[in-house]
């Protein structure tokens, strides 16, 4: 996953990480001194009286090369203490501050083992995830339930249809929170229901997937209400409840559903390519740390603007060596249609999970779903 | 704080986005009415055939202006229901999926107050913060703990001479965890006691305001600590935890102390105008509805990229009109220093704190205090 690997000693035990500096670079060494410092100390250097501050907390600037006119690439390495060994301390380094300072791009980390032992990472990843489908030689269905405003019953006869049609993965649309048209604990329950009904009737072992973008005190609750419904699987939006979420999800569930991270509010990380983080970075490492065994984002040419490349950025980082991290598994939504379906699978190969939401009802939802599912048989 | 009151009838009840759309306005229609159903149903409008979620739970565009070659205002609506009264559907709703637009900006929003009144808010706000210090003719004085690296032992130094210097607030970096090199559980118990001797032998009534940037499953453990240890604040980093978390704390700890928010990791809502959020949601209205009592940003000319404007519509929405919620204090920083003490407190007026870091730390720490002081109070 790293794209400097020659320039990476990993024996050091430190984190390397590689960010693109956008504007002047007549005074880049000076610029990625201050970065370096800004993310760890934030404190004068010239004060700093404590030669181990002065040698081992603050960042060390690992290469500078110019890149462009107008543009840098630099690695900073941060000794793994640091962070605490804690995911929110890590993201706080790595882009806290300097997420205020234009044009400072985070492109790439790599994380030393020593720091990523202390994460359990992906219970399922994508072996995981395909052991509970008994899916192996396909790319998976995934799809959402919508539109919001719905009722309980309306979606669980989605959620029926959807598996019924061969639809592996059926997860709420990530705008359905607990809204009076269909309260999360009799959505959930109904569409538990339904899904186990479906799979018992035609012999598919689809998963309900519902969205816990919940408050923070209702977060376990819901959590609870949704396993003991027969969920089989979350829905988690890291942008609005912050990447620990997903790991503290996996941690307290025990492994026993896996984790969908949703892309809300991660735009702005992404969108404007002088600033923010890498698409891999914030679709793949970082969900993929927390725990998350799917990770959701827009493919290309849907209604989002993301390129081919950022897609295979994505998947790439979904896939690379991370320690003893499984792999996750891309899934590739945000206005898909079926007939996009093969496009999409040979641009990702089997390894991924194709989300179509709202082409699926053009129509009769099951037959749509039955679609769906052929055309990925047939390429699988 | 609405920027544009006049198109806004809050008898409705419903909750006013006000967003900027930068590029091409020639189907300037279209796309606001295409934004209004990707952050609430995000679902073929045609195959909608339910009236209700047709006319009441897709948002409704309310004005779309023109305001320049390649850029429009667009005002769209959202009923109160599609948030079901909760924090991260909200944000969910006004900027989740958006946040993948290029040029979308969320330039403002009008809550009603059939939303606010779900929220508690800020349970100190500018007056409570002001009644805890007994400070009342002044802008207070803030204050980090730094540089990270530094002993458990040297940062209760630090608090007991900032305390005794006269500085109201001081909180801890917000780099500072739960590092090897001042575990969070020494750090808050000696700093605790740091701020209590100090309060104690020079009469004066400074609060220590610990980080808080924890683990999901130890913020509780934290928090407790931390009270026990007699902090007299929190220091919470929403962009990292998201900002339902501050409304969790406040929740949690029934306002026994107030709470600070840190602008780590939200740089990238609105460092690039095109895209994000208006510094004033960001650093305003979301910390003071989740019930922040103070938010901390960067003044301008600080290390950081901030526009007076921006620090003023910033400090705007720490104190405009929300419903029944107390105005909360913007916090100053990033990279301040005691040359200009008396240009940001005329900037702000007295209802801001204005916070130094390293530049304390030139020469004498309780000295500098001192001088930040009396400097501040020639200005009260």
């Amino acid at each position: 996953m790293n794209v400097h690997v020659d320039q990476v000693d990993s024996s050091h035990g430190r984190i390397y990480a590689h960010y693109r500096l956008h504007g002047s670079t007549e005074q880049i060494d000076l610029v990625s001194r201050a970065l370096a410092v800004e993310e760890t100390i934030e404190f004068p250097l010239e004060l700093v009286t404590d030669s181990d501050i002065a040698n081992n907390v603050v960042g060390r600037v690992e290469d500078v090369e110019s890149s462009g006119e107008s543009c840098s690439e630099v690695v900073i390495s941060y000794s793994v203490e640091v962070t605490g060994w804690e995911l929110p301390q890590l993201i706080n380094v790595l882009f806290g501050n300097c997420s205020m300072w234009p044009g400072v791009r985070l492109e790439d980390v790599d994380l030393p083992e020593s720091f990523l032992r202390h994460f359990a990472g992906p219970r399922f990843g994508t072996a995981g995830v395909r052991d509970l489908l008994g899916a192996y030689e396909r790319p998976l269905l995934a799809t959402a339930i919508k539109p919001m405003g719905t009722s309980a019953q309306g979606f669980a006869e989605m959620v029926f249809d959807c598996a019924a049609g061969g639809i592996d993965l059926i997860k709420d649309d990530h705008g359905l929170a607990n809204q009076p048209y269909a309260d999360f604990a009799d959505r959930v329950k109904r569409c538990g229901e339904a899904v186990r009904a479906a799979n018992d009737r035609y012999g598919t072992r689809a998963l309900y997937m519902p969205c816990v973008n919940a408050p923070l005190e209702q977060l376990d609750s819901r959590v609870e209400i949704a396993l003991k419904a027969g969920a089989g699987g979350l829905l988690v939006l890291p942008g609005i409840v912050g990447y620990d979420t997903i790991r503290y999800l996996s941690l307290r569930t025990e492994g026993r559903v896996p984790i969908m991270a949703h892309p809300s509010m991660l735009g702005s990380l992404v969108v404007e390519e002088r600033q923010g983080m890498a698409p891999g970075l914030v679709f793949g490492t970082l969900p993929r740390l927390a725990g998350a065994d799917l990770s959701a984002f827009p493919h290309a040419g849907g209604r989002f603007s993301f390129s081919e490349k950022d897609c295979s950025t994505i998947a790439e980082h979904c896939r690379a060596d991370l320690g003893s991290s499984a792999e996750i598994m891309p899934a590739a939504g945000g206005g898909m249609t079926l007939e996009r379906v093969r496009e999409v699978a040979e641009f990702y190969g089997n390894d991924v999970a194709i989300l179509i939401g709202g082409d699926l009802h053009r129509g009769s939802l099951r037959s749509n779903a039955e679609s769906f599912r052929a055309r990925l048989e047939e390429t699988g």
